[in-house]
């Protein structure tokens, strides 16, 4: 058995989302950092903190790899053990739970855990082809298929199975580029009409521009420490109570079904399950939406409605700012941006600011327990945290 | 206070390691995992392992990263959680580290860790290009600096300050070549000359081609589990006593000396302590010999004998396989080979058949404490470990 609160989050940092020229991924951690240690004047960084856990997802882009130390000398933090996850776009969400199990282990008492990636600089082939190394060599890349491609063959089955619509796809995006715009770090600050996104061209049928995620660099981090030494640091820490993750197949060929993922399914049993919470606890969520019929898939992995009903809840605009369960109320990977290896800790940068009420125009008043979903390439690792207010 | 053994080891794989032609690297990886279960039929894989961890370093070799789900669907470990770990060539000491953190957090009682690299089938200029990644892109990669360069700086440092010879680095690749030929699973089966390695072409000098570590496809796995499920599994565990990582700057131009590497000393220090085990106390140890001058760097840092003293140490013969701590039994990366994600683990492996006596020709006589030392890179990772025969 498992102690609940798993862990507190004590501090948090989130670098601007952006096109961030000119420097380098490790210049851009450590802003992230720099925010995380001026919330925390309790912390003395180099001295308190024992470890750095971080998700990187490509060491093309930079031609580095090697990205634990690096970015521990960057936080001021060596001669500190360092490691780098790498679970493609959920390698923060990786970090995070390896945080998790290096402060339950007794092991270490406080960690950063965090990510980052430096991404803009490249050409958009270039980062296509990064990314698709998330995906299966020899059954996928080999053959040409890129991300929007596979997101694409699962938008078309949910329309075939579900009668889901691009008009409900595109409403993701209304949504979360509304949310973005109340978000000053968002890359994309401004919103986005219905008809714009669906006029917008078409990367991969039926998947426009705007059902797609940004190119963005950016960096995240989060200070974790034991339960009970929380109040040492802040008088509102965030509690982590439940963690999942799960994987399946690296190639969707292989997978039973293409209208849900199945690895964000166990991830999120496993994280509700521990955390004791019904998906009506919830009072926000932030969902993996690489695409925006991955937003509505997550929906239904995540029990927030029924499977194929996932269409529906955005149109009904349940998961609006002012919704019944308002989801990626910081814009998203949609519209705050996808700098890959730092969505994860990202995410959970958004829900300690919401449940610290510390989220201004965006702040979803007297949000309690919320829920995070990350989700690596086409869903095969898929990783999920629970959360409440401490 | 972390308990003590932390975690046992029940079972352990190793693929051929070698030039394996016409397979990915998951199919080696498989190969290793076959071995660990066939070792263990009282395990039920797919039921009982509950994560995987693994380290793998280079995205690039293989146009493949996201490579825990890979790894994962070819182990027959799905839908489990499965996470890739890049520390350079410490990445599987790094995992091994992560599966500790597992199973002491309570959250996990059994957990598979492990490495894989497949290189052979790129070219050496490729694969110079793609291990030099570990090091500093902007103030070493982009000046032409690739790491037979890097470890030859710290070769000339050691032999300006201590007096270390070529001919003593020379004797590191006699004594590893020795005990390689006596490993069915080596790369490379044949004893050197010391005049053969002195006369070989210069690599980056003084090193010379054998000074190097090899070129090598190969896996590695363990089972870790709880030591008080250890003897469902197995009649012989071997129990993980200290587990230490440290980190240091990336690139050695930060470095106060180049003589010692700081992340091995400190990640030592914190093994030995946490096993309560002093360096007389240890009967074999697997240490990192990339190049030669690291493994008589790595008896320094060790406290096999004082700074300066380990040219001497390999000189007067003590670390052979009947000496008075012998190193490197496997062979080591410098006969053995250095498929580098699957180093840390493959060490651990060495020390898993010394440990249980079955180590067959180089089986060093009733073992009983043994150390494995991985570094990442030109130092900026470390990870030590720390063994006992259960």
């Amino acid at each position: 058995m498992v102690r609940k609160p798993l862990v507190s989050i004590v501090s948090a940092g989130l670098s601007k989302f952006g096109r961030l020229e000119g420097i380098y991924g490790r210049e851009i951690f450590a802003d992230a950092v720099k925010e995380a240690f001026e919330r925390c004047p309790n912390l003395n960084p180099a001295k308190d903190i024992e470890a750095l856990f971080v998700g990187h997802m490509g060491e093309s882009y930079e031609h580095q790899g090697h990205t634990g130390p690096t970015l521990a000398d960057w936080a001021g933090l060596l001669p500190k053990p360092a490691m780098r996850l790498e679970s493609a776009c959920a390698s923060s969400g990786a970090a995070l739970r390896t945080g998790i199990f290096a402060v339950l282990s007794g092991m270490h008492d406080i960690v950063m855990v965090g990510g980052v990636e430096k991404m803009t600089h490249r050409t958009t082939s270039e980062v296509t082809e990064f990314l698709a190394m998330a995906s299966d060599f020899p059954f996928e890349q080999w053959h040409g298929i890129t991300f929007p491609g596979l997101y694409a063959l699962m938008a078309t089955a949910h329309m075939h199975k579900y009668g889901t619509t691009e008009e409900q796809m595109a409403m993701v995006a209304v949504k979360n580029h509304h949310n973005g715009a109340l978000n000053p770090k968002a890359h994309m600050q401004k919103e986005v009409t219905l008809e714009k996104a669906m006029s917008s061209r078409v990367i991969a049928w039926p998947l426009k521009l705007y059902d797609c995620s940004l190119i963005t660099d950016g960096a995240s981090c989060l200070i974790l420490t034991r339960p009970d030494l929380a109040k040492k640091f802040t008088d509102t820490p965030v509690h982590i109570i439940g963690s999942g993750q799960a994987s399946d197949a690296i190639g969707i060929y292989e997978r039973e079904e293409l209208t849900t993922l199945k690895a964000g399914r166990l991830a999120g049993q496993e994280a509700y399950k521990m955390a004791d919470v019904k998906p009506k606890d919830l009072d926000i969520a932030e969902v993996h939406d690489c695409f925006t019929i991955a937003e509505i898939i997550a929906y239904e992995d995540l029990g927030l409605c029924k499977p194929g009903k996932g269409g529906s809840l955005v149109e009904e605009g349940s998961t609006t700012l002012d919704g019944e369960i308002p989801v990626n109320t910081s814009g998203g990977l949609k519209s705050k941006g996808h700098p890959v290896g730092a969505t994860g800790t990202a995410q959970a940068y958004e829900i300690y600011l919401q449940l610290t009420e510390q989220a201004e125009r965006r702040q979803v008043s007297g949000a309690e327990v919320a829920l995070s979903h990350n989700v690596g390439g086409s869903g095969a690792t898929a990783a999920v945290h629970i959360y409440r207010r401490g």
